[in-house]
């Protein structure tokens, strides 16, 4: 049985909006990515949030966005690469703060939404981003998905001196050139389809893309939605064991 | 001839919206309160200004303010003591973020506009705001008027263990309750009336109050409005020498 | 029985988050006050709340409030009179061109929230905000609280020419001097208590304080919390008819 | 001498952060295309700024821009087309209650900075953008760059009954395919071949593009930029007589 690091997007509420079972989900995960304000997340939030995952030994990751509250900062916009920069160290940072107050320390980074396109729209934006990381991170830590095909941004910032921890998706598709995809209506039976998934790059380390052809994949963290809670079933019901709360990516406890 | 820390706010641009002179008062102060995003700066912003301080050898502090970028944050906000630690935590960090990128440190903490009235709403407010500033500056002080009246926001820091840093005003007008306003119009002959201000607190130890009556003030820091030069000439006038950038509240020279 | 407008607070969700059960409150209420993108809603909801209300046949109302989404616009600002004036005058104007797009018309304005607060500060709030609804809805129409004290704005209102519908809020508590609130924690029995102050309003014309005198008021429409089921289990109870869909304040359809 | 329409961009300014010489600007030019609060503009600047703009018989078009405050809207933002529809729809109709409530008629409707790309990137958003102005302007007109080469966006619009008003740029360099840019640096001496470009454009009705070839340009109007005082030097040197303000686009003043 594998011991695996869990992780899962929170604080994705925004002032009376509540998102997420964040209190549901916390107790069952090892690794939380916490909003930093720009497309999810509020000050309370991320200091409530860090609050939480500290008390259940979860331990925290930044997870900087585009500042587009409006397109929950999925929408893809088209950012200079000074801004990549700024927009990750100041996000960073403000967790950073709530961090400290907690007493506790930041894990990794792991950006979210459209900042992954960004930083793979060219070399200079994932050069600020990396940068950005190694500047303000004190373990410098990427989450990153794993992908069955080259990948130059996780390339660049490991060789900057970053650590890579690459994560599976139970439910989503794995296109052919390795990109990942939410299913098309009726193309994944999102339950059975994500066990086995899981079950196979467990156990036989890789996924079947969606033109049903094998291929390997290298992982050491699953990440699941925090809004359905049927994530957590596929992880458990896939026969891998969830690292202890607070666990890093190796199954061993955050000091 | 005294020695003195000369402050001033910046960092106050937003986007494409450009405010204060801060290429041109950068080299004359020696320490800025930069703004952290709620009620001015933004992320490029941050990440500039902390950076131009730091090659000018300017001391930095974080200036957070209430999420209020429509009103400058000089608008009062009824917001609660939690909301009052989260803002102060997650700006401060924020800044930290751009003050660690920049390879530097944070100085101090000064609260900005409408914000200094919400932390003297209650002593919920008061406590939260100290404790903000202790769980997040490395070096926990604060930037504060010097007022000739009992003050108990300074009195609640000083005694959690916060340096408190009194500044006075040229340009502002002493109420006889200790408060300071904008002058009214024609009532106060900015440049001429804010260099005796500046004279007669630094070697009498007092301010004339509104009514006419000097009432002594403590300070170790002058703040200047970076957006009018008079600024500058004032302090120049009045006979004291502007500590050196990178200096602290008492002339010497940050380590 | 007595027939009567039923009103409720719609399109309050923003981005990716949700509030209210809005398609289900729809068909069963004949008034909307539809959020206009300052404490709640944004384009999208703003545009598909017009529409959906419009195919149910109720009536749509612009709930302008303050800019403070990061609040709800619940929490106190201090605005000038001026601000009052054009944050009226572009939230409706921004909801009007909703209206007008899906080929409808705007019955009447109510504020939202902190905004009621506002206008209550000064006469010159009241007057810019009274000003606002006359040069902008086609219609000037004013939902308003109920109160069974002397109230200045609403007389204000009616004075120079705007409409005032009275609304009476079931989960609300009457304090004597007048004002509501949310009923302290055991203070009331929601379910039990509120039926009880519908049916006494409707029957008797008064509701009773939380000092237990009881207290004339007069209204033409009743409000419930689209995020309760049971607000609409209350006017039921209640023993009155809702008014058709569609219908104004007088149980009449909208033209 | 060609009496011609002359536009400029206004009430840009944002909170206390201004922008651009409306006052100077506003007595100068025959139409004023006024931000609408996503990219640019508040509720005070633009209630304030349809004043002025009314004051001075300049007539009024809106100025819709995608919600990217932090970049003024001019950051390439992938937005849906029902988002763009709805964009427009709520900018409009906010404009509309400035303009409602100054007594005054909205003449036009021009789109803002990467708006003008978003609505160039499919059939669909350019069909959204249409019925948008369609759905709020009581006078379907649009102002769109005149170009040299085939236009698909201007020809829908047209095609659909909107009235479309062709500009000329003074300052922008038309690149052979008909986009135009901003000069680069040293390509371009602005001052001197802008009044070539006008005085050419005027007189023979034709550009020359960045590679030296003139091309057709038919346009009925010339939009200046309101920051740089030189644009009506521009155009005043070029010979032309600006259309008296409050005059449309063929030298006639609005009803």
């Amino acid at each position: 049985v594998r011991v695996i690091d869990l992780n899962c997007d929170m604080g994705e509420s925004f002032g009376r909006w509540r998102l997420g079972a964040d209190d549901v989900v916390l107790p069952l995960v090892s690794s939380a990515n916490i909003a930093c304000g720009f497309h999810a997340g509020d000050p309370l939030t991320m200091v409530a949030t860090v609050r939480d995952a500290t008390r259940h030994g979860v331990v925290i990751g930044a997870h900087p966005g585009l500042p587009d509250l409006l397109g929950f900062g999925r929408r893809h916009l088209a950012i200079a690469p000074d801004e990549t920069y700024a927009y990750i160290v100041t996000q960073v940072g403000a967790l950073m703060g709530a961090v400290q107050a907690a007493g506790t320390r930041l894990h990794h980074v792991k950006l979210h939404g459209a900042m992954t396109v960004v930083v793979e729209t060219s070399e200079e934006h994932a050069a600020a981003a990396v940068q950005a990381i190694l500047d303000t991170a004190p373990e410098p830590r990427l989450y990153w998905r794993a992908a069955p095909v080259p990948d130059p941004f996780s390339d660049e910032a490991r060789r900057r001196g970053v650590e890579v921890v690459l994560e599976m998706y139970p439910d989503l598709v794995y296109a052919p050139d390795g990109h990942l995809a939410p299913p098309a209506r009726g193309e994944f039976a999102v339950l059975d389809q994500a066990i086995e998934q899981v079950r196979r790059a467990l156990s036989d380390g890789e996924v079947l893309t969606s033109a049903g052809a094998p291929v390997g994949i290298e992982f050491s963290s699953i990440c699941v939605h925090g809004d359905s809670a049927e994530a957590l079933d596929i992880v458990r019901a896939s026969g891998c064991t969830i690292a202890a709360p607070g666990a890093n990516a190796n199954g061993e406890r955050a000091a």
